[in-house]
């Protein structure tokens, strides 16, 4: 990867256009109606048209329409169009024409991208008929990435934003904000979570001119920058001895601050802050509750249009092993149920999607919709930090279809996930999803070409949750690739069936947690088992898992009665969550008849092979996609064999050598 | 450990000053006899002796005497001298008389420190009676400090040689040069083994300068100054393709480097090397031997009087843990033995004292005796890698004394390891021991200031093995600190039985390596267990412990008979060994009459306990040590009473859960 420049992924526009013509002719024409033609959003969406439909004669209105929901559009092109004469005169000679319009600027842009996705996978425009809103209305990117150029849980290389402790702008910004536009993104949070060293400059005259530039680029794309905050600002930046929320002090220099942030940075989305979360101070160093602090920020922000993002991963990071009463999944709901209600209407809770931390499997947190008077966002991890480090092939997009689909029973309808989170359940406007981003400087964005389903794949999703997975990954695979049926449905098998390899060769039953610690690549079974982080899987020579029920931790009872009911009965636990409500013996008859020591030999050796059966498909691959992706890819899933490999044998071996129970194959265990 | 500035350590004479006499009068008078007296080692000498000695009034003789044997003396007082005539006129009217008689200016300097020592004990000095000869040729320091500052198992701070790439010279320099010297260490390696980045370029005209100014403050104490070897510097330093030591081409690269590195340096003792090591290279990348990279590099320094100093440390480190023949114990015997004879003279290998790498118990390296025509020496770490960070309280000695002490029957008589490295075996000149250094730049060199009896141990037992281990922590005391007898006799105790409670409370009977990986401070069981690193217990439900026998990897039988025999019986190995060389049974009964199982939960009680004792013992010092070293020794032993707290349960945990054994007594295991 050390390459120079940088993939356009699924916006290729160079390799997509028709070769048949020989050169093409500059056919394509943009007529604006009801907008301001000088919008810079506007303008983006002309200039994306011009360039990707350059083989094309054609004619793309874009057009106003208030009776369209915000930020979406209709396409239709002029086979679909029955009152085409409208728009005779504009369209003019033109082979084909497409209306597209939309309530505003961001959805002209968005309808356009759409139009764009058509064409480049050799739809016919012609017959173009879509209309779409927004499932959600903020639909973000959240940068971990640091100042030195550093990324944490970064695996596609260094950070494109910074270096050196300055931001990097240039063309690769430009492009970035493009990608993410043309899949629906509206917000970027463009620093680490964990505000760390020159990052507390970042509200400082000493980057504000920096911001407002990266600034400006996003809002060509009709994308809002967003800053994570140091909630300890005041004593960093300030010099106070406190950052005590409720200290007259503090909110005295927060209002300055904030008057002077959006002075220079008047298009500000407003500020992600994570508090009291894995040594970051917060409101708690005070006997504040995350309430007061999140309300003090969302007060005077309010001013200046702007909203916190306040997010819920507060737990206790010295837990004792020993201590089985405490529980680190009950931590999200016990500190944050109580204050429902009590946050502003411009303050949003970001919750992650499991109660504890991005595992390949995990039930929903049951402060999705257990809140049920608070903004609330949906967090998940595209960066592949438990998930194979964008080494291992890992298709994210099925794990948040099940999360979006979760019934949570926090009402009679409207009660998924995806229904709360959009809004639609308690009728709010602050409302969205957020993705964890997996890119950095590499050439091809995201490490694994492939990783970078998961990149397009989150944004369309948050755009249109009703998309099915299967959907999306073709979409990706269309717009990436030029394969033929076979191999794209191929492709698309393999990213489908990913994520349940993963899974297979990985931690069983979603116990979770049992990666090398720190780093989180690769098998560690006792890793995090005698560890502070609230992270075990109790297995002694009997048996396996957490017991999470009414006898256990009660963390089941955090769940509307139907699921709580579930989860806590062995019986009617869903099988795959069923280690992380309850031990098991490992003579435990599953559902299938098998124990559950012989489906845990069965599941990681049929891993393990799916594992290289993965890695076998894509030798088709080579010659029918550009060699350095084959050759980066072919890389990583010599990797991922190794890996399932380990995982396999040292699960297998560990399980052996506590149960003593053979594999009824005799298969090798050590 | 902030303070600026840094401890007398062990020859703190102001303390030691009598105030009795209110401001003490220069009347210490050094005469010098058969010596140049401007020799800057007989300077050093006289120098010492006038600062120790301040309070006194007396006269030292320095006299050259070449019946000694080198770096020999004997030192004796008034009342000891039987012909003091012949001196009359040089003591003329001081009270007292001391006539340290040497062959060399080392054993000069060595008596002095002797007399200081006597002083500083409140002995008195006109009873001197004493001749010593070191029984080590070699008695060396290895610093694993790197340019950048960094110390690899570094825990007191950062070094004081090297900052930002550049060495640093200052008094301090000099005061530890003081230290070493008083205990007898005649050479310091200066340079981490794994040579990296700038310390590549010490051998280069940009660091000459430096290296010399350092070589001759050394020099003024009769310690020869050594560098760690990249065996790669003809392809790093010299732009060669290869560092094949049969290459003509890199033979005369090394040639001319050597002789330029001599010119700069001429004083220089020769060179450490660690090659084809944890990924460091060496001839077998080029299918060369051990000794044909170290004869090469041997014979060109033997032209300056330098010696190659190559270290045994060569083992397969991507080992599979699957593989059960494998044994990494195995492979210092199995690459160097049958090399035994083709090292040229001024070639010495130096060899760890265990076959796995510093673990708190392991046994002896084969390698020790098991050479008989090769130039050894013994290798130890008192730098606290494995055993408890410089924070638990460890002292070494004893476990140093074990390994001297062991008879290895190479021949009929004169085979102890102690015999086999002072050359007494073979009537070898080139023979000794070296010890990976404890110090950093902390105020008290050594991170906690117990570590520094360690630090003077290794000295005072290079140099006189048959010291025993509680001579050398009584004189260290006594020289360090101004107790009471009770007091005194208290922290004796402590550090003489402080190796037995890091035994107690962390891995059972030889097995080792239950540490955390990577950092190797606290218990993680499995740690390495499914590792690269050929360190493995192979626990399973029923037992424990690595088969070494003839049924195993067969590494018993790389001793000579008797103690091969005896390993390889459960019966007669050693029980402190028993899990090193046989897999064991839970259920089987130890000598005492305890399983294995249940002695595993009584050992880790009692150490945890023990260590609680420790702790609680200090208390007793407040008022009576220095409030700093006091505060500074107090929070260790928490952090001590907490590791040893960790290490009980997780391992009693452990093997509960895998064993499914009670203990007997019902005490809380998780």
């Amino acid at each position: 990867m050390s390459e120079k420049g940088w993939s356009q992924l699924w916006l290729d526009y160079e390799s997509k256009i028709s070769k048949n013509d020989g050169e093409t002719a500059d056919k394509v024409s943009v007529a604006v109606k009801g907008f301001d033609a000088d919008n810079r959003v506007i303008k983006s969406a002309e200039r994306e048209l011009k360039k990707a439909l350059a083989d094309l004669d054609i004619t793309v209105v874009l057009e106003k329409d208030s009776d369209i929901s915000k930020e979406g559009y209709t396409v239709k092109g002029c086979a679909e169009l029955s009152q085409n004469d409208e728009y005779k005169e504009t369209v003019g000679n033109s082979e084909v024409a497409v209306i597209v319009k939309a309530s505003d600027e961001n959805g002209a842009l968005y309808g356009a991208f759409q139009l764009i996705r058509s064409k480049l996978t050799k739809e016919d425009v012609a017959t173009i008929n879509v209309s779409k809103a927004p499932s959600n209305p903020l639909r973000m990117m959240n940068h971990w990435d640091n100042m030195d150029g550093s990324i944490e849980r970064g695996y596609s290389g260094r950070s494109f934003f910074y270096e050196n402790d300055n931001i990097v702008i240039n063309k690769r910004t430009v492009d970035y904000a493009r990608f993410m536009a043309s899949v629906g993104i509206n917000g970027i949070v463009i620093n680490n979570v964990n505000v760390k060293w020159a990052a507390s400059d970042l509200i400082t005259i000493r980057f504000f001119d920096k911001v407002k530039e990266l600034s400006d680029i996003f809002e060509d794309y009709g994308i809002k920058l967003y800053l994570s905050l140091n909630f300890a600002s005041p004593i960093e930046l300030g010099g106070l001895e406190v950052c005590d929320p409720l200290d007259s002090g503090v909110i005295k220099w927060w209002e300055n601050k904030i008057k002077e942030v959006y002075d220079h940075l008047p298009n500000l989305g407003g500020f992600l802050v994570k508090a009291d979360s894995e040594g970051r101070p917060g409101p708690f160093t005070y006997g504040r509750t995350q309430a007061d602090g999140a309300n003090m920020l969302g007060d005077i922000i309010a001013n200046y249009g702007g909203i916190i993002i306040w997010r819920c991963f507060v737990y206790n990071c010295t837990q004792d092993w020993r201590d089985t009463k405490t529980d680190r999944a009950r931590a999200g709901y016990d500190y944050f149920k109580d204050l429902d209600g009590q946050y502003h209407d411009n303050v949003i809770l970001q919750i992650k999607n499991g109660p504890m931390d991005f595992q390949i499997r995990e039930p929903i947190s049951p402060l999705l919709g257990g809140l049920t008077r608070t903004n609330q966002m949906l967090e998940v991890q595209i960066a592949q930090e438990y998930t194979g480090h964008q080494i291992d092939l890992c298709y994210l997009i099925p794990m948040f279809k099940e999360v979006l689909g979760f019934k949570t029973y926090c009402q009679t309808e409207n009660d998924t996930v995806a229904d709360v989170v959009s809004g639609r359940t308690m009728g709010n406007k602050l409302a969205g999803m957020a993705a964890v981003i997996n890119t950095g400087n590499d050439y091809n964005w995201t490490g694994n070409d492939l990783a970078a389903a998961n990149l397009y794949g989150f944004g369309r999703l948050a755009f249109d949750t009703d998309l099915s997975s299967e959907e999306i990954a073709r979409e990706w695979v269309r717009l990436t690739f030029d394969l033929d049926k076979e191999l794209e449905d191929k492709l698309v098998d393999m990213l489908l069936c990913s994520r349940e390899i993963y899974e297979k060769y990985s931690s069983p039953l979603g116990i979770g947690w049992m990666v090398t610690p720190g780093d989180h690549y690769g098998p560690s079974v006792d890793g995090y088992e005698y560890s502070r982080w609230g992270t075990y899987h109790r297995a002694d020579h009997l048996g396996l898992g957490v017991d999470r029920t009414d006898k256990g931790t009660g963390y089941a009872q955090q769940y509307y009665k139907p699921n709580a009911d579930m989860y806590n009965d062995p019986k009617t636990c869903p099988e795959n969550l069923l280690l992380f409500f309850h031990h098991i013996p490992y003579t435990w008859k599953l559902k299938s008849g098998k124990t559950l020591i012989q489906y845990i030999y069965d599941v990681h050796f049929e891993g393990y092979e799916e594992a290289r059966e993965l890695a076998n498909s894509w030798k088709a691959f080579e010659g029918k996609v550009p060699q350095r992706t084959f050759n980066c890819v072919s890389h990583r899933f010599e990797l991922q064999v190794n890996n399932a490999h380990e995982w396999c044998d040292q699960v297998n071996s560990y399980f052996y050598r506590k149960s003593g129970i053979e594999d009824e194959l005799k298969r090798p265990i050590f």
